[in-house]
């Protein structure tokens, strides 16, 4: 059985396969995916609130054809009744054929895999993992480069609260599969890149040079979440150190992109919505084909 | 691209050609709507509850066939996180096909629009408009008073809470396309129809007279809620204003019709329902025919 | 018109038909029920929070093919709103094809049969019936003992909280109509089973004998809700009275089996889980069956 869990456990050659899947899946987007999955039933079980990732799953599993079915109280939950998460994945793994869980606790994800009887994807564990938002960060890049995977040289840089923003982890994860890519990281030095996930050939800085801005194929804004700061003066003090103007991305190379998870705060100016390299809706949109991709991956091969 | 947005949208051939639509999708309701929308998806995005309307939209859209993506958790949804609207409409307009939106903020539906890249229709922003509720209020009238499109004199009475009314609002508007039609608005002073709502032909009263009640052939009676008034003694006062009992009612035209946007409060009692004259529990079921029609409207002129 | 609204409503003979039904439910499960209801929409109104219930209807639907309208939002619904219940069944039943309702007040799901114009399903009303988990636990006993159709003796003891577990209510009234079955009683005094399910031939203790255990074939496991005692003192005296652990359950014959109608506090411990006799996930993945044979069972007599 197969589950969604980490990014940790695709291998390069699942990587590939996975884009191409997912390449497939955009083109059928339209045409209700065949209806591949006209039988089946999704659980989505957010513990913790998420409406984007949770449409966008759900969206992928009715484009396929399926039907989902959905626990998002959080307050009324059974969880928060004080049920062992294994018992509500025994019995909901009864009810349906795929499982989608979005909790606040890192590893909820793997425990519930090892209680389920059908395949788990996990959709954000606390600060674990979001290994689905990586394979859509993925994606989004090789539509523009597709030379990712035939070695072509490309650079990619990570702005801004890298410290606690698990997509960014996840991401990089990912490109360490693509030895011709090469990763840079930009933050205050409190938000930067926990060591973990940190490697010798990485570049690191606190200013967003223009030298940078301008040789970097993917820049991948994050947002920084108030919440994480110890008081309202020292997120003052920074709030305003990254923000994407028409001015900074103008300084941009003309084929490069601009990508962020969304939601965003003040980090990148509406006005270069509309500037060639913006790529966050598109990549927003990419959850749908990518996430098609990953249920066909767990469902086909019970 | 097709929007619902506001009742002035409509033009008198918009009106004969939707009523006609609903007309025809109350004969296939049970069919399932040949199945017509089986591919398309639709998000309800309902950032203040209203359970009735949401539950309808949804049925209408299943009863083409459709499927559902939902966000109505108010306090956890994106918006209260502070992400703007505009990013929340482009991002969903990549997992739905059409976007049905109710808000707190009037011009929400608008705005909405001008940021998706499908259908939007306004299901209810604020104290501006609910055209669809008044659509399906046009189509109830017109079930009853087919003449109505043909030049038939028809008098509506507007009873009660006229000032905060939307759906009063709304379908006064569809109504001023029927010169047949000659309105009435009986309200305490100072909850009788805005200004820009009133035309020189209306009629104004602070006292539902026997004599208007037993010469109309539509009452709409509205409900007034006890939170637009300063302070309790100041509803108290008026609240047992305008209630309809049996003997209300009997003074009606025997072929006269009660209508109700409901919930109601007080102001219709329960021996009422069983009069021939009431129809407001057909008024709501009137809501999946029209509302499947405009579903249709939007999503066949893409 | 058929609703499912108490367990008093089935004789012998439909309970015979009910269960040969969700049997041929059961093997045709993964074949989407043949997509018998494909034009059918089910509304749950759930007014009291219980997922599990909520999710195994919907995922009942489903499997026929079916669709799934739901209000789950007990804060902002209609009915905190005030709105009467009438009004709302009323209103919904012109959406669904059938209701599913779930409540804090007895009576009400009787309440909503009369008001409405389709079938209406008890999914729990207050301390009131929960007939359709007394069908699937009687689903779930028939499958390990078909003999209690022919007649063959079959001993089943409840444990536990008696008095206010309204499932115990419901599942002892379905029992009563098998004389070949015999019932026991076992629960501290004031938490016994109240005095209008007792018959004559009942055993009541407030001890768990081994004799008694050894000599059961189903143990029927509840658990004890804190909010029921006056004080935090008199639960912690008796918390621990009632708990199954492998000792316990060793005790019982090789081919009994231990229900639980879920979820669980402390009183049957993990590592019961993997005892043949444990058979409380199966019992709650038997919702499934159970609950489309009765959808069938309400949608077909139309």
């Amino acid at each position: 059985m197969k589950h969604i869990l980490s990014a940790k456990q695709f291998s390069r050659i699942d990587l590939e396969y996975l884009m191409s899947e997912a390449r497939k899946m955009d083109t059928i987007l339209d045409k209700w995916g065949n209806r591949m999955f006209d039988e089946k039933i999704m659980a989505t079980l957010f513990y913790e609130p998420s409406t984007r990732t949770r449409l966008s799953f759900e969206s992928a599993m009715m484009r396929l054809g399926g039907k989902v079915i959905s626990e998002t109280d959080i307050t009324f939950s059974s969880q928060s009744k004080g049920e062992i998460l294994g018992d509500t994945i025994r019995i909901v793994s009864g009810y349906a054929d795929i499982i989608t869980i979005r909790s606040k606790n890192t590893g909820d994800a793997l425990l519930a895999s090892q209680y389920s009887r059908v395949p788990v994807i996990n959709a954000g564990d606390g600060s674990g993992e979001h290994p689905t938002q990586a394979l859509l960060d993925l994606y989004t890049i090789s539509k523009d480069f597709p030379g990712i995977f035939t070695g072509e040289k490309l650079k990619v840089t990570f702005v801004w609260d890298l410290r606690y923003g698990r997509t960014v982890h996840s991401l990089s994860l990912l490109l360490r599969n693509f030895p011709n890519v090469s990763l840079s990281f930009v933050a205050p030095e409190n938000l930067n890149l926990p060591e973990q996930y940190r490697t010798e050939k990485d570049i690191f800085s606190d200013v967003l040079s223009d030298e940078l801005l301008s040789s970097t194929d993917v820049i991948y804004m994050t947002r920084v979440q108030k919440e994480r700061f110890p008081d309202t003066e020292s997120y003052d003090a920074v709030k305003d150190a990254f923000i994407f103007d028409t001015t900074t991305v103008e300084k941009m190379k003309s084929n490069a992109i601009l990508m962020h998870p969304l939601p965003r705060v003040n980090e990148i100016i509406l006005d270069v919505d509309n500037l060639p390299q913006a790529r966050y809706f598109e990549q927003a949109r990419n959850g749908v084909p990518m996430r098609m991709a990953l249920i066909k991956y767990c469902l086909e091969q019970q």
